[in-house]
């Protein structure tokens, strides 16, 4: 059973989001679940999820539920893999679901070496005004710090009875004290909002961090005063890195574009890109582009593109070999100046308006 | 190794307290160490330690130290084998120690299946008046709920990073999250004094809690801050059971005295106790009691006769065959007549001062 296994804190990446499905009984996603579906539900860039019914019925019947995300603050920045997480935090928060994004600064001290303060200090800098800047509410978004919720820790000790020392290495592959805190303590995070009252609640993940899910679920399953809804989840696709590889990460720069970062980095980065552009013009023209393997287009798909037609012109033009990968590079550089512009100026925007912050007090 | 593992959980019972000093690196007691050492120091109930003579210092030379001990508060009433740590808290105190005891009302609701709510009830109702009417100081000793104790669960999530699952293993003999997570928070709570203020301190405790003691001393050994003291420890004998078995245990009710207990119903058992007695008294008046074996004499030795001169009159009484084991029982029920009586006067007059308690308060 090792191929199930996907750590959390770990590098291992999935390579085929197909299996995942099947191996970790997830359902396909279907967009037609969803009102209004955001462009990485359209686009499949969001792949599976479990119990997503549950979620829809809310929306469509406007009964209470809840999103729930984490902030992990121990970095100065964050990248574009990060955004897609907010774009449906996001969603499910402009259709009707209460947001709560916890700031993971027990886990952040613990495992990253900086102190409480300073994991305080970076998130209500930087990760909560980036959140805000990519389209949360400021007013209505619940933020609040593991390190002063008694309540999420005070369950994560309760829920920490009712499994095994075997089954936690099962989901997780192995089991250190350090690791068992941190994951009882998500779990805990994960039911927070259903602490006062029982109602649906849906967590937008990526695939690695599938295994507290499972852990939340099998901890719900056994409780036996049925207080808790079995938590939803949905799923997104890594963005790739700009060279290809299935994961953009920080760990190889030049193939990663930070949020924030200076514009004139992020075009040379676009410039030097995984394209699917032929090897001469002539080429080019005659057989089109090989889109599937162009890092550019798939930055345009899950990010800078909104509106469908204007992505499907895009695709049209370069897959027929009308637009070149310089073209389409322009483009995109053009689009990303666009945003992080924007991005800068709503953390900015955010940072004036800290007053109007929602952070959870706790007696 | 198998045989250096006592698990504080579990009912395993150490046969030998010679061994247990040697396989697990302890320090022979010597009362010398102390000024005025209480009954169960001069007595030899007390048998061991680690990092005495820090405390020793710290008591000679006035310097700040602390004495730091647990409520377990799931069950409505004590029994006298928990009396022997709350002696030795209670020396402590009165010998210049901070004195702190900590409810431990989220492993009671965890692991006996009350709520956080009860396990405080009756902490307040019950336990905290009983430790006062033990003699403890109703406006010097600092009481906390481990459920309120916010800094206590930060330390713990960030000690759990310190060791591994084998660490653990072979500190408890067995590690599930439950027991994990138990574990890191009864070390945070042993540090707990020191968060503010690194200064040295004595945890009292039955040689089923060493283990704690041990996980607690390996982790600060290992934190580069060297922001603690190593806790130092002192170790008692269990009460013994009245049938004769090494300890007192509520699952033998007939053999063990609760506090309180209506002493009637003492009386019955202390009477049904093992004698050292001889089957007749002709055989008694000649050969004398064994007195390593009875269990009355013990009850003496342990709670009920504070002054040397009277215990040693009894013993060489008894010993010599002067006193009937009979004349033993009848002296032991007066003295514990007594005992009760001022016990129960003594938590109802905490009671009625609770306004005094030093219950910390938390941000």
């Amino acid at each position: 059973m090792k191929h199930k296994i996907i750590d959390p804190w770990g590098s291992g990446l999935p390579e085929d989001y197909g299996k995942i499905i099947r191996d970790f009984g997830l359902d396909i996603f279907d967009s037609k679940l969803f009102p209004q579906p955001n462009r990485i539900m359209r686009r499949n860039v969001v792949f599976a999820g479990r119990d997503l019914k549950i979620i829809s019925d809310a929306i469509k019947s406007k009964k209470k539920f809840y999103v729930l995300s984490g902030i992990m603050p121990s970095s100065e920045k964050i990248h574009l893999g990060t955004k897609n997480v907010i774009e449906n935090i996001r969603y499910f928060q402009e259709h009707g679901a209460e947001a709560c994004i916890l700031v993971a600064d027990l886990e952040a001290a613990s495992t990253r070496g900086i102190t409480l303060e300073e994991a305080r200090k970076r998130a209500l800098d930087f990760h909560i005004p980036a959140y805000i800047a990519l389209g949360m509410n400021i007013k209505k978004t619940a933020f609040y710090f593991q390190s002063e919720n008694r309540e999420v820790m005070n369950k994560a000790y309760e829920f920490a009875k009712k499994i095994t020392l075997n089954e936690f290495e099962a989901i997780y592959g192995n089991a250190d004290p350090g690791k068992i805190m941190a994951a009882m303590t998500q779990v805990a995070d994960i039911l927070y909002p259903q602490f006062e009252e029982r109602k649906p609640g849906i967590i937008p993940v990526g695939i690695d961090q599938d295994p507290h899910i499972r852990l939340a679920r099998d901890i719900v399953r056994r409780l036996k005063d049925k207080k808790f809804f079995l938590p939803s989840s949905i799923y997104h696709k890594y963005t790739p890195s700009l060279n290809g590889d299935i994961k953009m990460s920080k760990s190889k720069p030049e193939s990663c574009i930070e949020l924030p970062e200076d514009i004139k980095s992020v075009k040379r980065k676009i410039k030097n890109a995984l394209s699917g552009g032929r090897d001469t013009l002539e080429e080019h023209r005659r057989l089109g582009a090989v889109i599937e393997k162009d890092m550019v287009f798939e930055l345009m798909k899950q990010h800078l593109v909104e509106d469908d037609k204007e992505l499907d012109k895009i695709y049209n033009d370069y897959k027929s070999g009308k637009m070149t990968s310089g073209e389409l590079k322009e483009i995109a550089c053009g689009k990303m100046e666009e945003f992080m512009a924007n991005f800068v100026k709503g953390i900015e925007n955010a940072r004036r308006h800290s007053s109007d912050l929602n952070l959870v007090k706790f007696k």
